[in-house]
């Protein structure tokens, strides 16, 4: 199927992807008289004097805003936030489906950072939850590091946070197929973004210690060819010294993981990482390298962004579990230890059994995995003291 | 019945007046791929190439934010965001239930004009419209006009301009029972909030000259007593030069006009009133005088903002048929050529066989209305050059 082609016609079709719904029938004098004025004061006076029961006389406890700038919308770059929006409506249908949380789109008509957190920090009080989408980096880390700080309610970047929590379960999952360890395993990120730059983040919570990254000027140090963000990283990453380029980088590695652009990994790189090599070529639409052609160079475990080949790496694996588990707990943030929860919780859901090369994931449409990642964040956020209930 | 004590049962029951519900279903890899990835790049980038499509390929075509800085909810107060939240999701049931449209509630964590404004705009390119809620005057008066100047949405402050809508139509039909002019009629408001100071200057428009304007200090004037708004209609208003009280004003007057406080209207005032009076005591929950007092005082149309007297003057009569009108025109603003136009379908909707003193406006329920209300509202914008369809 062409999907381009057919999901415009459709779009056309939907006009909407999302819609607002009522939960109470308004039909007559006293139902408008409960719902709405007079005795809609009750419960307004009751949240006055318990904020805390904005969570249950209104949506709050089961509401996200999906908030966008429009400035890295998928693979299409800065689209603005009209051009964004068909995403962020995709982003609800999903968290609807997969965790039924009531999620909203909000497109930012601003691409300033400043503005960015002012707007969503005035937002907030409407919200359980504050999910970042599609913000460019390293704009992405301000805004969202300011308003973690700001806000008493989660805010999760999920380009950078569940891509992690994903790859991470993914790559922790391979390294047991493979018999290796991520303490010693050489493990090399393509792509210094966002996602890039979270992953090397998360990896290093989880215990990597070899861990080189790249962008598309090589591999990262503290030159002026990178940001801020990429330099800072730098000095905690390549404790070999390794210079050079992706091809010098993947020399001897044990484990690529590609969040960059199409054909960014050759064959003959391939052939140059270690035995039993894992290969995760995260790039949309197109891979880094195609499966077959990694395959074939001698990877051992491939694994891409696509529904369409096995081992697909996919943020729905996550995002609507942690939410789910943010809420029912009602989090004031998505800390550490939810994220590494949710990331085991996805890992262990394949077993021992049927762990195997193609294998080293659940299906997106495994309808156990948001139940599974919820029950390990919601507990993780009593463990750790970020649950309020 | 109490209506507070079982609404607030209530509400512990519904957890939220609304919800966010898909359109489409996404239940495996195709479906998801049309309505999200890879398939969503190609609504993407025909908004990119052409804005207006965001109004054929989103939801934006529906959907309206509701939006509140909690500052004058109800007759509560400055209740703050959190607590404002109760009535902004009834208003958005009443969008649904009345005229079919998205409504989502945004309550705003800042009480400051300029954030106020800068929030509105910035999260503007998610809607197809604004209604401006429970914002407490004269600040109310600034975020409109700076945010009608600033978005290219519709901008609608209900509690000034639906309020304004509903009162002209009802006493279009008074007048005609009672057979005055509005050019001639004496006409004292009282209260001079964002709801009194709408009205008066929309009966202004529509041809009222002997109009007298009265708050808790007495009748505006251009002292200190008043704030900027309240001086510059005092400006335009009391042709007469009448000095003082309430008492004052009304003295001879054709209709008294209340959005304020229980009791603020006497027998002894209604009875110094000209013949056949009209007295709208709109004050919630309680009037400015009951409806058996003042008819017994002697006047002859009495109309409240409560559905258990006859005549009631409710906004749910205007607000969801002028966006209706409004975005199915995909109109740039709500002009005056469309409130009155609005204001005009809601008196026609009473034939002169049926209109009496008990029944001047048609019934909050009464299914006629929404569409009546659109139509006009959307021939005033096409003829007024607000459409853009």
């Amino acid at each position: 199927m062409d999907y381009q082609k057919v999901s415009l016609e459709k779009h056309f079709e939907w006009k909407g992807k999302i819609q607002m719904t009522s939960r109470v029938n308004v039909d007559g004098k006293e139902s408008l008289s409960l719902a709405y004025t007079p005795g809609v004061a009750a419960p307004c006076l009751a949240i006055k004097e318990n904020p805390e029961l904005s969570y249950s006389l209104t949506r709050r406890w089961n509401t996200v805003a999906v908030v966008t700038d429009g400035t890295a919308v998928l693979g299409l770059g800065n689209i603005g936030p009209l051009a964004g929006m068909p995403v962020m409506e995709g982003k609800c249908v999903l968290f609807k489906e997969f965790a039924d949380i009531d999620a909203i789109p909000i497109c930012l008509d601003t691409q300033n950072v400043d503005e960015i957190v002012a707007t969503v920090k005035a937002i907030s009080p409407s919200f359980g939850g504050i999910n970042l989408e599609d913000i460019s980096a390293p704009r992405c880390f301000e805004v969202e590091r300011r308003l973690k700080e700001l806000c008493d309610i989660p805010v999760f970047h999920d380009d950078q946070h569940g891509t992690a929590i994903v790859l991470a379960a993914a790559l922790k999952n391979a390294l047991k197929l493979v018999k290796k360890d991520i303490s010693t395993a050489r493990l090399v990120i393509n792509g210094a973004g966002s996602a890039g730059i979270a992953i090397a983040e998360f990896l290093i919570l989880l215990g990597a210690r070899d861990l080189t990254v790249c962008d598309r000027k090589g591999i990262i140090d503290d030159s002026d060819d990178f940001n801020a963000a990429q330099i800072a990283l730098a000095k905690r990453t390549n404790p070999r010294k390794v210079r050079g380029t992706l091809a010098d980088a993947v020399k001897g590695a044990d484990a690529f993981i590609g969040v960059s652009v199409k054909d960014a990994l050759s064959q003959d790189m391939v052939r140059s990482m270690a035995k039993d090599s894992i290969v995760f070529a995260m790039a949309n639409p197109t891979p880094e390298i195609m499966p077959d052609l990694a395959l074939e160079a001698g990877a051992r475990v491939v694994a891409t962004g696509r529904s369409d080949f096995p081992n697909q790496i996919n943020n729905v694996l996550a995002f609507p579990g942690i939410f789910r588990g943010a809420l029912d707990t009602r989090a004031s943030e998505i800390n550490v230890a939810m994220k590494i929860a949710a990331s085991n919780a996805l890992a262990n859901l394949v077993s021992d059994e049927e762990l195997c090369d193609s294998y080293i994931l659940p299906k997106a449409f495994d309808s156990r995995v948001a139940d599974a990642v919820a029950k390990a964040v919601a507990d993780a956020a009593k463990e750790s003291g970020a649950a309020r209930i």
